[in-house]
């Protein structure tokens, strides 16, 4: 890992970019940290890390507002990584049947998520191995956010992440839903009730099947990008109850 | 309305029994209340007052803990009011019901409920225009839990009442749901997941349908009675929000 800036922000936050290998990230900790801080690992959208920067900064400063720093990084096929075809197909896929109207089939939907899946988990993986032997940032880490069936695997994997948040905002593949079933930490899911680019009854049978004995669902009206700020500040919440 | 009882408890909430008319009730107000004070109408349970005054001596006290008053008044049938034979009858059958596994049909939940919602709603907010008249209570008014299709109704005919936190515990007559497409004031829906006495998918049915342009879905993992302390927090936050 290799730091490339590094910037104050005025309310004491340290901003660093960096490349793990070719991969992007950004990691935030806050100005006061005088021993190792725990770290909520942030999720990332397929939109790319330049164009989520607003909101993942609004997100790194509620963090930090809790002591703890946040570390993010580019998904596989986003930003200024190289495309994927056969993720870029599938999307173009469902770009389709959501606007005919078409069902969006569990073929479009495996072939969009498997491939992302199987990529970004270890990155993040790898990113942890790098973040946590920072002297600054110590256990436990907490993951928030992103694309759901990677917070999945992860929370499935990654013995590290100790509690997350996970945002029901995307399709999900059936297999995910199986591997559900064996995830055990703690969870707090977010549904925005009339996400368009989401199927609910999907989202609510993952919800169902988490075999977490610590679950919420905390879900709102209005669409996509619509979450109300009490629900980010309840996922806040979650957090630092798991991570204190 | 008579108040019959009073006495301080120890963390200086002044706790009354009243009488309103021959239906029992009480309300708890904060010690330090200077200036009237806004009430949480608390919803009440068809288990009677008597058993339920552990768990509404808590919600009182947390209530307290913001500021407000509470209030609660024993249900129609309940405790130590005349019984009904329809509600009990109904009640006979919804347990055979459950206990053989048949299904719940409409036929007994409409025979259990609707009879509540017509006579309860009416004496809460003749309580209500009691309480009012006090001049240690103000404006304005929140109102939390008990039977969901009381709250649904209550949230539609009575204009004081500006938020609500509705717990999704008990079966709802399909015209209730119909009614719920007009509430329109903020809502707070807690859900228990495995809920032994209600119907999960009617609970999410009723959600979707409430007209309300801010609504929260809470749904937590466990049965009827485990709402965790967490999702209890989360519902006082919501009606401080919208009571301050």
């Amino acid at each position: 890992m290799q730091f490339i800036t590094e910037q104050r922000l005025d309310d004491d936050l340290l901003e660093r970019e960096f490349t793990l290998g070719d991969i992007p990230g950004i990691l935030w900790t806050p100005g006061s940290a005088a021993t190792p801080v725990p770290l909520i690992l942030l999720g990332q959208s397929p939109i790319g890390l330049p164009a989520m920067y607003p909101r993942l900064l609004d997100r790194a400063r509620a963090v930090a507002a809790e002591g703890y720093a946040a570390a993010v990084l580019e998904l596989p096929g986003s930003g200024a990584r190289p495309s994927s075809a056969v993720i870029d197909q599938a999307r173009v896929d469902l770009q389709r049947a959501l606007r005919t109207g078409e069902p969006v089939t569990d073929d479009i939907v495996d072939r969009l998520v498997l491939p992302l899946v199987e990529q970004a988990v270890p990155e993040l993986q790898a990113a942890l191995d790098a973040l946590l032997a920072l002297p600054e940032l110590g256990g436990p880490v907490g993951y928030s956010g992103g694309v759901i069936s990677i917070g999945t695997r992860l929370a499935l994997v990654e013995p590290r992440i100790i509690a997350a948040v996970l945002f029901a905002g995307s399709f999900v593949p059936r297999s995910i839903i199986e591997e559900a079933r064996q995830v055990t930490i703690p969870l707090h899911v977010l549904l925005q009730w009339d996400d368009e680019g989401n199927d609910r009854q999907q989202a609510l049978d993952l919800f169902d099947a988490f075999g977490s004995t610590e679950k919420t669902l905390n879900a709102n009206l209005g669409g996509h990008t619509g979450v109300p700020q009490h629900a980010g500040e309840a996922a806040g919440r979650f957090l630092a109850r798991h991570l204190k």
